[in-house]
């Protein structure tokens, strides 16, 4: 807690955090720490969950219906799976009148559909952090997962830039406050970024375990670098559903050409062109370490 | 070092380690650091690399000319890329006299090979510990870089099992010494075996990295899990080119296999396929959690 007595004691006001796995529990423990908030609201649809987050002094309450956490917020995070959250939206925003709404799901323009249907675009900014883990549920959550980490932050307008106001305020104060690197993207464009920058590292990690177990391999037998390549294959399915439906169209584009890219090194390496693997290396590493 | 009286002081005797990259270099670390060794030798052919493990104390000393370096020598270990140790293990054995020998390259059958060519397969041992970087040189080694990686062994005979001797007890107290976990294995079976746990892992980062650079994106724009997929597509081209030309024919096949699979997952998302996309997705986390 702020001890300079010219700062607002909890600039956030009364935060409710709807899920309380991974991206929710860890951003409760992130902002119980900080004390930016007046009070943390924690819920979510699993008891053990629930009374997980309340044993750790991850949230202040725990609410078994969602209504009840969300009563008299000032900010609402909806930390819920992409199709959940579109769907609570409208009911979330008609309880929680006033509060400035947002969620974490790793595609925005689905979720700006959302807070335009309802007509709450004004106090709605979407959150997208750019951190998780392939684990699950509030146990794999961690006070530091969103240290370093980007945030983009887009509106629900996808013309003119909308004005600063009181809601962008709160909820970039809330990933600065703890620790992430809030920055700004129209919702298209963001989607579009993540189907190469998110969805295919995602699927390449998924198509490399479906050959190792096709080989007979098993994960004890990787070493570091095989292990760093499948650990995406261990990502929850209840998740990455909704968002790979969703999809930008650059995500199967993206697949093709790294199918098409695998099949010529592999006539490269069956065929000993040395100098071409070694050139396309070259390309990679320099890439890499840019 | 052992302060137990009934332990050999120095019970590797006097090592030379051939090569001050990441894999030479973090030996040497963890050898000094153990006192295992009577005394570590060092050589690089870069005058840099020398100076730099000298100033580190990974060495007691440094040699511009392995000639030098393997004088005297109860162990010499091989840390240079795969062709330049099938290169140097005639003429490391002819001046080494009666030395045990081992390498550290990821591939065996070409160095085992090299070894019965020079008819010192019963003083050779080969090694290939499973850990490394994707940075290069002495700067990027580290003293527990073998910590708890599995390190295949093998002989250089493909048939009967060699039986138990010196150079087998010498290499593996050397490997257990500095943390690591040996094993033994055919050289067919280990270059099998890598050709789907380790080389295609490294070809699937570098294809990834090659549609990313493709596609307009630059590293600082992915997550976590998009670094990881990638960090292999750093690694050094110089030590790989050997590896990929002698690589087993199954690295071709797992490449078309991904190639495939790739265009599969790509048609499951085109076509909005979620319950496809699921199924796959809890194939890969159960097998990746094993």
């Amino acid at each position: 807690m702020s001890s300079d007595p010219t700062e607002p004691e909890a600039p956030l006001g009364r935060v409710a955090v709807l899920g309380l796995g991974v991206m929710g529990g860890s951003l409760c423990r992130a902002l119980t720490d900080t004390g930016l908030a007046e009070r943390v609201t924690g819920w979510s649809p699993e008891a053990t969950e629930r009374d997980a987050a309340v044993t750790a002094r991850a949230v202040d309450f725990a609410a078994a219906e969602w209504r009840a956490a969300v009563q008299d917020a000032d900010l609402v995070v909806l930390a819920v799976p992409l199709d959940a959250a579109t769907r609570m939206l409208p009911e979330v925003a008609a309880v929680a009148r006033g509060a400035t709404l947002t969620d974490v799901a790793s595609l925005k323009g689905p979720v700006a559909d959302a807070a335009v249907r309802a007509g709450v675009e004004s106090r709605w900014v979407g959150s997208h952090p750019m951190a998780g883990s392939e684990q699950r549920g509030f146990w794999a959550s961690r006070s530091d997962l969103y240290q370093d980490a980007r945030v983009w932050l887009c509106r629900a307008a996808h013309g003119d830039p909308i004005p600063p106001d009181a809601s962008a305020a709160r909820v970039t104060a809330m990933w600065r406050g703890v620790g992430a690197e809030p920055a700004w993207l129209s919702a298209p464009e963001h989607d579009r970024l993540m189907a190469v920058a998110s969805h295919l590292p995602q699927l390449v990690s998924n198509t490399l375990a479906l050959v190792m177990e096709d080989a007979g391999l098993s994960p004890d037998q990787l070493g570091p670098g095989g292990l760093d390549v499948t650990r995406l294959a261990a990502s929850s399915p209840e998740m990455w559903r909704d968002l790979l439906v969703h999809a930008d169209p650059a995500l199967v584009a993206g697949l093709r050409d790294l199918a098409r890219t695998a099949e010529r090194l592999a006539t490269h390496v069956d065929d000993g062109d040395v100098e071409a693997i070694e050139r396309l290396m070259r390309r990679t590493r320099a890439w890499r370490r840019r």
